[in-house]
């Protein structure tokens, strides 16, 4: 089953869509919005998978479903925790600044608390107040929880994923190497994320839903040209049901919980740092991550941040090059 | 106007509490949720106004008031953001451990993103599953935001201050050290907070709310001991009204936001660290700051954290001693 929030005040209209992303059935009458939906889950998902059949089989009033329409599937959440599962990457960005990566980093997942009071639609631009905070996309994969108890095991938290989805953690890089010398984490360096149009229940994933990971590849392109061709199954060195234990350690999680996968990366298949799609490597998910390729090989980052106008697009596809959880694409502004 | 949420559902039920916190009146006609009432407070406030006069001049039905009725006022929210605005309490907590303090934490403010997807009620216990981590109290003041645009001046922040409250900041100490090395800040060792049972809006505060600061005594008692009574108007090098617009610098706030003081923390009167309430000082608001102190004066921390069966008890007072806020009173178990 597919979801999404079509744009209608702070929460969204919820509703469902087809799986060809074509059509959409308003979803208001079973529950107005998704955090409500995801509130009383058991309750209503025979509800929303009946009409996701009635709209598969044209039986019911359907509408375009157009994804400039659509907001984050979660226009305001309770909870947005990222981690950093894909370690390769924090080990090249600690490799070019010559930093020491501890051993423990993998097999403890970093994670943060991110803000979670308003996300970005997937079309909306980026809001950028200035240029020389040095703008960041960061392609990711997200899951959607429904209520984790406190100590949940790796397996509890796998049950407790009820959608997946796609973000565009908008990140602050110049803002960070401060913050972080605060030691309080992140916080004005990362502004609002935006979400893919649609999330999608791990059943209707099939075999790309497995072990925790989705096994897709994960398609970014930088002001039309491709710059990101990573596959999200590999290199995860924590899978979400990892992540999603270590979260729940102390205490309990809120169902509607976003859990982030942090910026999907894929080592080179020599195992060196990953080589740009045009020197037939699978590229990258954020620019931090070719800037520190550049500074290990060249010497310094050449790649610049986002300026006014560049655009992103990130998304996933099935077989036959649809996109699975529509498209995000935004424009600096 | 005092506002509370008894506990009903993920989300409470909305009441206009009485001025001595003796009786309220059901809002739920005007707005279901406090988080409702705060999406649309313009609407709101005056039909909740007219309920509080109502209420005073007992002309409509009234209840009982229980404050172990009450959950949190806002059960859960889509922010809280916890500052570090007594930076005396920060100067300390490093002195303790021979760790500088940068001389930029006196006027850049220190803040972390808080997990809001789930609070204490003020009577909840703290749920605790191991007591080497450290459980600690830290007594804090809060307020509550509108919405508050991106860049907000400290003027635009004050003015969006719609309620005051207080919170207990759960923290588990021995789980921040590690936490902070790896650099993204508290997740585990911060699991979570209780407020007080009743917020107060600013201008019911009269002139214990003036210069984005709340003049009253944060009085806490620990096993029924006195343990602080330290003054929140005093030595908060940042206002309310400075947490705010720092948090709203690369992003807009939505409706609903927490924004925390921080442990609040007096300097002693001959500008040492605090001494005990039973030395003839004001205390402590947490654990880690009278073990700071120890470690000062005597090489070792002796009070020990907090175990199962502790009890602490959080609240502010007006003149005839009755407690503003309702009491924050809560069990380790």
């Amino acid at each position: 089953m597919k979801v999404a929030s079509l744009k209608h005040g702070r929460d969204g209209r919820l509703v469902v869509v087809s799986n060809d992303l074509a059509w959409c059935a308003d979803a208001t009458h079973i529950a107005p919005t998704l955090q409500a939906a995801l509130d009383d889950w058991d309750r209503v998902l025979p509800d929303l998978r009946n009409l996701q059949t009635d709209l598969d089989h044209e039986v019911i009033p359907r509408i375009r479903f157009h994804e400039h329409d659509a907001a984050a599937p979660l226009p305001r959440a309770y909870q947005w925790a990222d981690g950093s599962a894909y370690v390769n990457h924090v080990a090249l960005v600690r490799q070019a600044r010559s930093a020491e990566m501890p051993e423990s980093f993998w097999h403890d997942p970093l994670m943060y608390q991110g803000g979670s009071d308003g996300f970005l639609g997937p079309r909306d631009g980026i809001p950028l107040a200035d240029e020389a905070w040095g703008c960041d996309l960061e392609a990711e994969v997200v899951v959607v929880t429904g209520d984790v108890p406190q100590g949940a095991s790796r397996e509890q938290a796998l049950d407790a994923i009820l959608l997946v989805g796609l973000t565009n953690d908008v990140s602050l890089r110049n803002l960070i190497p401060g913050e972080l010398a605060k030691g309080f984490g992140f916080f004005q360096s990362k502004p609002a994320s935006a979400f893919s149009p649609v999330f999608v229940t791990p059943d209707a994933l099939g075999d790309w839903w497995r072990d925790g990971k989705l096994h897709r590849k994960l398609m970014v392109d930088l002001n039309g040209q491709p710059f990101g061709r990573a596959e999200a199954g590999e290199d995860m060195t924590f899978d979400f049901g990892t992540l999603i234990a270590h979260a729940a350690r102390t205490r309990k999680l809120g169902a509607g919980t976003i859990i982030g996968s942090g910026t999907v990366s894929n080592r080179d298949a020599d195992g060196g740092p990953g080589k740009p799609i045009a020197d037939g490597g699978v590229g990258y998910s954020c620019l931090a991550e070719v800037r520190t390729v550049e500074t290990i090989l060249r010497g310094k980052a050449e790649t610049p941040f986002l300026k006014k106008g560049d655009t992103v697009r990130i998304w996933a596809e099935d077989d036959k090059h649809h996109p699975i959880f529509g498209v995000i694409e935004q424009t600096v502004e």
